[in-house]
């Protein structure tokens, strides 16, 4: 997002005249980013999660905008994408399905840990993907601009 | 600080005319924003995030800056701004009147789904303000800067 | 990401001589920062964030770039730091001896809550720091481009 105003800024720098606004997503047809932080093994919490992914989703569509969002699960969040434990396995499904704009990223420093403790590794859901380490995910996001919520 | 850097760059580009806008914390330098994510149904939490408000108020005003401060409640955290059940009504409405910096929002989304389960929609509390979505308001005012905690 | 792209700006602008300051991570490119938010006395969230702490000091390590990690405590989780009271005291020592880019903020604003409530200040862990007010460090993090998680 920073970056699209850097490259307005780049393009621009040619000319002799410059705006830079604050809020490039507005700028720039209209893309929102959101990750969704979860580390708790509590079916509460991941609901919250999907339904914040699912009123976001909803309202920039409302307004013909577009929004990606990532929940990222980690440490004893990560049971939400584990195919064995999840509570709410179904609601992923079907939300997937629905949504193209949100994905699911499983921790894989926590997955490790799993496998070591259980004897093998848990099977995750199939719409999860796995990433290095949940928390560097989430500061990767948060360097490229997407806001942040914990619920 | 990325003002800083992205006058810098515009200086060093040598353009002629530049409109910096969108984004009052970059331009102006002395003004803070702050968001507190309450989503719990928890006094002890509510009291946390009334105590951040709080000392954020205190330290800034002592430096001689200024700081803005909203308080965004959804889930089961909207109840801190319930007139019926909130556990710190008359902490909101002492804050209130205090600081003039200080605001409330009451996620729309959440009201709606409490209005549906009980049958009326509940009264908030005066120095509430509803908006959309408490996860959207969130995701916004991070686009404009606004730094976030989540108690 | 936003080094690269600064980096991209100036030398595309052609200016001679840029003085950037105020944030390395944009001068550098290859450091990142992260605030991690304690506020619960819950031995299983410290250690969660000293997990986070380590899994992304590796991370980084092994790309051969560096990160700066700041485990800021207010709160209830100002237990963390505290000498008579942490849980997890013995791990925070070892992990500061092995990782020069940890650090531990204690927010002083708790602290001289505790010391009015316990007749006298309590003893803080040599490894952390005092800081004014723990979530005004947060907001100067995010202000200065830190990423935050709160686990």
């Amino acid at each position: 997002m920073l970056k699209n105003i850097m490259i307005a800024a780049l393009v621009a720098t040619g000319s002799l005249f410059v705006v830079v606004t604050g809020q490039p997503a507005l700028a720039e047809g209209k893309v929102h980013y959101l990750a969704i932080h979860v580390d708790d093994n509590d079916k509460a919490k991941m609901n919250i999660a999907l339904n914040n992914a699912a009123n976001v989703t909803e309202y920039y569509e409302s307004k013909g905008e577009t929004v990606k969002i990532e929940i990222v699960a980690y440490g004893p969040g990560l049971h939400m994408l584990r195919e064995d434990t999840s509570p709410v396995k179904s609601r992923i499904a079907a939300m997937s399905l629905q949504h193209e704009n949100l994905s699911f990223a499983a921790c894989g420093n926590t997955l490790n840990g799993m496998a070591k403790k259980e004897g093998k590794a848990p099977k995750l859901v199939s719409e999860a993907t796995v990433v290095t380490s949940g928390v560097v995910r989430l500061m990767e996001l948060q360097e490229e601009g997407w806001a942040y919520v914990r619920p």
